[in-house]
């Protein structure tokens, strides 16, 4: 077999066969396959498309190129949970805490952030004595403590797909429908996930900027899933604005903390309401089909405390030091920097989830390159959102850095900018938008 | 600028501005673009299309990427002549001395032959003493001499083409109207062409393997010389079969002599002076307009003994040893090794071009890889052609090698399988084929 046959066949647009995917995707992985043939290939796939079979195929050999998670002595079926990404997405560990709540096990392997996407690593990192570098071999134990685990993705999960990421990072090639399913369902067979909730963005500030995308992505990975044996739920939640109230690392844990008080942002409960709720519709611990009920028994756990008993047994799990009354101690003090005021009278029309993703990027909060260091205190807080109505003065949103951050730094200018421009006041009255767009499975 | 904009304007189909074609064409001839970016680029190109001004900046840009030809000393128009390559193609020796006896001087850099496509300095050079390096400073004494010069072409020329094609030969992106076309116009450019007549073949053993892909690649040569200033014409010819009856170095210098005795084979015959006669129409020493006039006009300087003369002054100009009869003197002897005959009475159908082609190389008159040595006494005569009635037992063909050849090699087997599989024999009868599919300027 020949790479320049198996480019000729994706260029010519055919169906390539497993024995060529297998045969690219090893070559991928022990490098026999030069780069500029992998990503002549990478293009050719984006151009021409590849069918769900072909996608399975890719899937597979992916999450099959290193090691694999074995989690079946927990002998429960594992419910894993993804999102395509987005600004103030903080629902991870949220929903982690509200599905062990029931006695479902979640095992969950997380990022790190780049770009204006956070990275949940980032952000329980940010929370005094947090480890997130747990040993496979212990999940289990950390499983048996408190219900769930989650722990930083080791370059051992996937490596075919590590490669090939980089690669098309470079190369124009990250926007692919085909590419983007199988690297997410890669990594989540290759964890050990039996069943996946996956949360697609869709808007401003995802990768997937229409609904249509997001349903053509959703459909693309509820098809692996279908083929490869580990069904997908898919929730397509709106990435038009930020998600909650709170951009950055330690205040998007504080508005967590504030969640399991009762108190969250009415966007935020929703979203990770519907994903908690639809891992539970997959669990094997299934109390009831219809979703809405389900809500309703989270929303019975919250409000009895037993959910945020739950999230801070996860975080002593893990580590994670808390005040005697359970409140997070964190690794840095945020710290106002600067308040954008509204300009005129009328309502909120946008909150650019993209704009505010890069101003807390400038300001500290995330990374621009792999090796930049992240200021947990950074971010924003986003005290109107659309559809909100302000007076000429109101404060719109507060731009924070770490307590020990240079308050003057060029940056802040240039986050000041950002943050003013992605807001859009308008005359007309604006409805809040729906968070969850749709649920597919 | 950054690369991995340029490659995603093309993903998304966008024209790519001159800045961007300049700053892609110099990456690649200084090596500071990686080679994953540019063939990623290359693909889009190839799945995208380029208009026709991205592909004259692109062939300005590589034509200039390296040392160009000045030839404005000979103070004439030069009219240059590239075919796109064809199986028995051996009308460069013959056209150049037809056009240079019209005191029209001509300059051509010709290639080595790489696959089933022979290559003019190969075939050169299977005449004793000739020499094809010719160093460009000695071009015009050479002109002086006898009004033609012929010379291999050298890497200093268009270099960032010859990357860009070592690479489109491994990641499947040779076939493209856009980077043949710029490739091929590109080299005219530099090596100081100012009209250019192209050789486009067409047929199972040419690139382009169809009339409509022969006129789309023709129309892009057409329209690139337009907006460059370089008048083209492009000749479509047939190249279901191979051209005359010879494949194969000798065998093909011999047949280049047999014309100028007035003895070719009428297919040669007509294509060979429609080129020469498209060449002289584009020439300063313009006689007429009108093509068949000018093929008189050439018509009687074959049959005077005055193009056979010019002929033999050119090979002498490069130090090819000749008879005092004037008839070549080759550096090795063509044996037969073995004749194909017919297995049944019929009309020859097919002789196809492709299977010949492989079967000389196998013979050992062409290159797999470049560092393959030729055996220029080796390949096939051809005793009958598309359309010629046989009775069973006829010899279709006999296979040739050099002298020294091992004449019982696993190769000849090979060759012969190929050559019975080129002959195809019917009960109609077959019409022969127009060797001019079409001429267009």
């Amino acid at each position: 077999m020949e790479m320049r046959d198996i480019i000729l066949d994706k260029r010519y647009g055919k169906r390539l066969s497993e024995e060529q995917i297998q045969f690219f995707v090893r070559g991928v992985t022990d490098k026999s396959i030069p780069d500029y043939q992998i990503s002549a290939l990478l293009m050719a796939i984006v151009l021409n498309g590849m069918d769900s079979s072909e996608m399975t195929d890719l899937t597979l050999m992916m999450a099959r190129s290193g090691q694999t998670l074995d989690l079946s002595a927990l002998s429960q079926r594992i419910v894993d949970k993804h999102s395509t990404g987005g600004v103030g997405d903080k629902c991870t560990p949220i929903v982690l805490p509200l599905v062990a709540s029931f006695g479902i096990p979640v095992v969950k392997l997380s990022g790190r952030g780049l770009g204006f996407t956070g990275g949940t690593i980032d952000k329980l990192e940010s929370i005094e004595g947090f480890r997130t570098e747990i040993p496979f071999s212990r999940f289990s134990e950390y499983v048996a403590r408190c219900g769930a685990v989650l722990s930083a993705q080791t370059p051992e999960l996937a490596p075919a797909d590590k490669e090939l990421y980089s690669l098309r990072d470079v190369t124009g090639t990250v926007e692919s429908i085909p590419l983007i399913a199988s690297s997410i369902m890669s990594k989540k067979i290759a964890g050990g996930a039996d069943a996946i909730v996956l949360d697609v963005t869709c808007g401003d500030g995802a990768f997937m900027r229409d609904i249509d995308r997001a349903r053509e992505l959703s459909q693309a990975m509820i098809d692996i899933g279908r083929i490869a044996g580990k069904p997908v739920t898919c929730v397509i939640t709106s990435m038009r604005q930020p998600l909650g109230h709170c951009v950055g690392n330690i205040l998007e844990m504080h508005e967590v903390e504030e969640f399991f008080l009762g108190k969250a942002a009415e966007d935020l409960n929703t979203v990770c309401l519907t994903l908690a709720a639809s891992m539970i519709r997959m669990s094997d611990i299934l109390t009831t089909e219809d979703l809405s009920e389900i809500i309703d028994q989270i929303q019975r756990k919250i409000d009895s405390g037993e959910a945020r008993k739950a999230f801070v047994s996860f975080i002593h799990s893990q580590g994670g030091q808390t005040s005697i009354d359970g409140s997070l101690i964190f690794k840095d003090k945020p710290m106002v920097r600067f308040e954008i005021n509204a300009e005129r009278d009328g309502y909120i029309r946008e909150v650019l989830a993209s704009d505010i993703g890069k101003a807390s990027v400038l300001l500290g909060a995330g990374r621009k390159v792999k090796s930049d260091i992240i200021d947990p205190g950074a971010g924003l807080i986003l005290r109107k959102k659309i559809g909100d109505y302000v007076r000429t003065g109101d404060c719109l949103c507060s731009l924070y850095t770490g307590e020990h951050a240079d308050p003057g730094s060029a940056s802040l200018n240039e986050a000041v900018g950002l943050a003013q421009k992605a807001y859009v006041i308008g005359s007309d009255e604006q409805a809040h938008p729906d968070e969850v767009i749709d649920i597919l499975y």
